[in-house]
């Protein structure tokens, strides 16, 4: 079945999970309401389901290729992404004064979501072009600005992000990439990328390349790095296109998935040096770079949660059609639809639930963002900003591992089917398995998660966010509606987990191989708690929805099958660290 | 890094896990002992890592083609199989009386697991041959027997399962091809078969197809199947070969992983009709093909290990060599290894802890098949045949689903490089999708335990099973060995889990659905207990060896961090069908 956008999901998730009046209000300018947000997310759904979705299986089917021109997309996206631009969609959350729609992060994350589900390998180009745009406003000089935005805000150019070399991949110490002062104020680029996605393609006349290079004078490691706008074609001072720059696609990867995203090696310099622009300060790069990759990391998660969606709608339109088999209590005549077996229905209730409580999670990163943004105190700013960090690794890492999780799943439910690549559902899964990777894997997230974003605030935050749990766990508990079962118990024991687990990995002189052994099974029970308390606290703020009896039997079904996995988690986390350690553990 | 077969972990498992020293007592041969067994295992796997291994990626990418003349397999596949005959590789378990070596099942699912390592798609075809044997053997007249059953023990010939229809999966009471007594004996067969594996290939002269079909009188479901015998080319009576049958592939199957294994679908009687010879009696052909499926399962839950097995070594390798960062407490110049950091550790010990346990499982199943068929008395011989048909479906599911589980991790281990195909990390991970689905899904595994091996012998099976796993804890507490720390302690817990569950499951008058909800979780639970276990007590009583410092290790790891999943799996089993049963909670 053809991915079609859940537009009342996703308003149902901005609305009673994210917050969105509280971002409407902070924001504070009169055009915002819900009603136009409601038309965005409607007309940005109908975008992705009738014009992007076409074409996630011939991307897939026909990769992109790599030519002696340089990188040729798969047939048919050159006119999607000129459509792409004709319909304005690129520049949703960007800056109005470069042509953006200036709309909060919120509303963003929904567009991006919805638009990763139609097609994630054609998403991409946006979301980096997206992450640069937000890198050189925050960085940039006002010439860069002028020189480069308003395209790359339209999408007439994308942009690109230059990190990782063969030796520094996770490690960004290990850069090597060098840039030279060319005297006049602009630089030299030498060296060589790898994984560049999009560094090459024929959708636009130009591409921004945002590169991380060291100067000769630099102190080593991190410290020495400095982040520089190489584009493919250098740009006169009428705006138009001028020299072909010193930077070339050297080869594209074969992948397990994304087949159509093309994936580059870049080469930079092969003659006299790629002419490259300073953003920022030199040897303050990698803050730059950071700019990019918190934008990157929620929109990665939104990945998990967009493939999970698409799997899921896959699974359920087939399981509703395939009959194999009666089940249980079915009367009539003939065989009973797949839905109706009891253990098909674990798997689709499992694959919605995990995808609806990811969501919820991405969603309150993107609200804690806008409401940082638009706060009017610094005491509100702090708090919604480290609130959006603490939650940052949970929604990538969270959402991308059940993001793979839900298209095994969606696999499965099709039987031999789903092995089959016609069917759809083999691509989800393929799809899937970058997002845990990429932008800083999941094992990242999580030493993150416990070694930078605990402590903020000397642990204030992350108390912050369980007391939140706890109030919404009170509201439930006095609403006493039957319809949750055992929710606000199965809730509270996960919470309660996630909260001495914290405590544990709070201490004082806690070691840094306790931090890293419990790291990803308390990101997970994090994910557990978070998305579990979201969907029930969404499901019971709802009063007048009518979809109110779905969302409470849905947030029941998470609190008592998923969320019951914390207790083990919490035994992980607080204990696991040991064990782990022995050194005859992985043999000689 | 090319696997390479992990003969002494093979056989410590074999030896004190499945308990070789019994199978090789009850053989009562004197040919057979400890020495022999060795010596077998350790030839099968050098053919596996010097033969075999070298051909799974040219396979991978290559495929299997279809062309005017049938099924072309991948360059180099044909000599490898004609070596594979020659060595003598093809009968390790048939009966001598046919050329087979009439060795355990225990040695031969040894030998499985090695060559499903070393190339899943290659070894499916021999598995397949396997299977047709065993039925033949039980069920074929003698005078099917002489004629085919040489040829397919050698290897010369090879053998399929043919019951799948588009209509008729999972549920074989849906076969609708038909079966007409020619008047001579034979019958001729009508109709289409899909997903047959090595429906035809060009590796051997002859394929012998057994097929599920109807006689026009027979009785409607599973009670009015039969099983025939269909040979691609007739055989005369001097043994040559005669006529082509009317039997030929139709199209080959685009997969997500295997793609060396060509999935075929057949048609039959396009003619006059497919020659077929009845296996056994008219209307008893699902008894037949049971006997194929039960070898089959087994045989896929090893492809589980054996994928989780190369995964592991895969990463491990990657993971020793690959440097990024600096681990706690290193020292000295340059990045470590990534294998030093926790959060890597950690998925490497749980690949580890995994494959460890699932292939004790396994060898487990194997045991009680061979105790059972040299069983001096009855009693012996019921008690074997019940622990193998209980531990079977966990064997499959619990296996295949960690195979799939852990060959993520290994792309994970990788980081970006696993996601690229050259790597070598992707293809596990494709590859072991299909054996969660295919010869029974693994919900159908599920529920198979609950609804019919719970029950056996009023349940008593099962409680031996749970009291043999409670026994093992019993000297793991009394030995009071440091190295285990929890160990006991949390495999006690996890036993209580599953012994609360099992009675929940075995009350009188439980219905369909909470059993059908409760299956995937229980059957979880089941293989981290029994899995969990069997380390601990193949470590504990492997007093003398050398590796028991690391087999302690492994133990722990799995009892204090896999096994503590078991409470919230119990919980699942047990409360988790009432939310479930919610209609609303898939919505309209």
């Amino acid at each position: 079945m053809p991915y079609r956008a859940p537009v009342s999901d996703i308003l149902f998730a901005m609305q009673h999970a994210a917050g969105l009046p509280q971002v409407i209000e902070a924001a504070g300018t009169g055009d915002l309401d819900a009603d136009f947000v409601a038309s965005i997310v409607e007309e940005a759904g109908k975008f992705a389901t009738d014009r992007i979705a076409p074409s996630n299986r011939v991307g897939d089917q026909n990769g992109a290729k790599l030519g002696p021109d340089g990188v040729k997309t798969a047939p048919g996206w050159g006119a999607l992404y000129g459509e792409w631009i004709a319909g304005g969609w690129n520049g949703v959350a960007a800056a109005p004064e470069f042509g953006g729609m200036g709309l909060p992060v919120l509303v963003q994350s929904a567009c991006n979501e919805m638009w990763s589900s139609a097609n994630m390998a054609f998403s991409l180009c946006p979301l980096l072009t997206a992450g640069a745009v937000e890198a050189v406003t925050a960085h940039g000089s006002d010439a860069l600005k002028q020189t480069f935005l308003h395209k790359m805000v339209s999408g007439e150019w994308t942009g690109t992000m230059n990190l990782t070399e063969p030796q520094a991949g996770s490690d960004l110490n290990a850069v090597r990439a060098r840039a030279e002062r060319a005297g006049d104020g602009t630089y030299r680029i030498f060296g060589q990328k790898i994984f560049i996605t999009y560094g090459d393609h024929d959708m636009t006349d130009n591409i921004v390349h945002l590169v991380l290079a060291r100067l000769p004078d630099a102190p080593p490691g991190t410290r020495g790095i400095s982040l520089f706008l190489v584009p493919k074609f250098l740009v006169n001072d009428d705006g138009s296109l001028g020299a072909r720059n010193d930077a070339r696609v050297h080869s594209i990867e074969h992948k397990m998935g994304i087949h159509a995203s093309p994936t580059c090696t870049m080469v930079f310099g092969d003659h006299d040096g790629a002419v490259g622009y300073l953003v920022g300060q030199e040897n303050r790069g990698l803050a730059c770079m950071f700019t990019m990759m918190n934008n990157a990391r929620l929109g990665v998660g939104l990945q998990g949660v967009a493939l999970a969606e698409a799997a899921y709608q896959h699974a359920l339109a087939y399981a509703s059609e395939r009959r194999q088999g009666r089940a249980p209590g079915e009367t009539g005549e003939g065989m009973s639809a797949i839905v109706k077996h009891g253990d098909v229905r674990r798997m689709l209730a499992t694959m919605k639930g995990l995808t609806q409580a990811a969501r919820a999670i991405c969603y309150l990163v993107a609200a804690s963002l806008d409401l940082a943004h638009n706060a009017k105190d610094d005491v509100t700013k702090k708090a919604m900003n480290e609130r959006a960090s603490l939650l940052t690794p949970v929604a990538k890492a969270f959402s991308t591992d059940i993001g793979s999780q839900v298209a095994a799943l969606g696999v499965q439910v099709h039987g031999g089917m789903g092995f089959i690549e016609e069917t759809g559902a083999a691509q989800f899964m393929r799809d899937a398995k970058i997002a845990e990777i990429y932008e800083g894997t999941n094992g990242i997230q999580a030493i993150d998660l416990v070694q930078r974003k605990l402590p903020l605030s000397g642990g204030d935050c992350v108390r912050a966010e369980i007391a939140d749990m706890r109030n919404t766990l009170g509201q439930l508990r006095a609403s006493n509606e039957p319809g949750f079962g055992k929710t606000a118990a199965r809730l509270t024991e996960a919470v309660d987990s996630l909260d001495r687990a914290t405590q544990f990995l709070l201490r004082p002189g806690v070691d840094q191989d306790t931090m890293q052994s419990a790291a990803t099974s308390y990101l997970r029970l994090f994910g557990l708690a978070r998305g579990g308390v979201s969907l029930a606290g969404a499901a019971l703020s709802a009063k007048d929805d009518p979809s109110r009896p779905e969302r409470i039997a849905l947030a029941r079904f998470f609190a008592e099958n998923l969320a019951v996995a914390s207790g083990g988690l919490e035994t992980m986390a607080i204990e696991g660290a040991e064990s782990l350690a022995c050194p005859d553990l992985l043999g000689a």
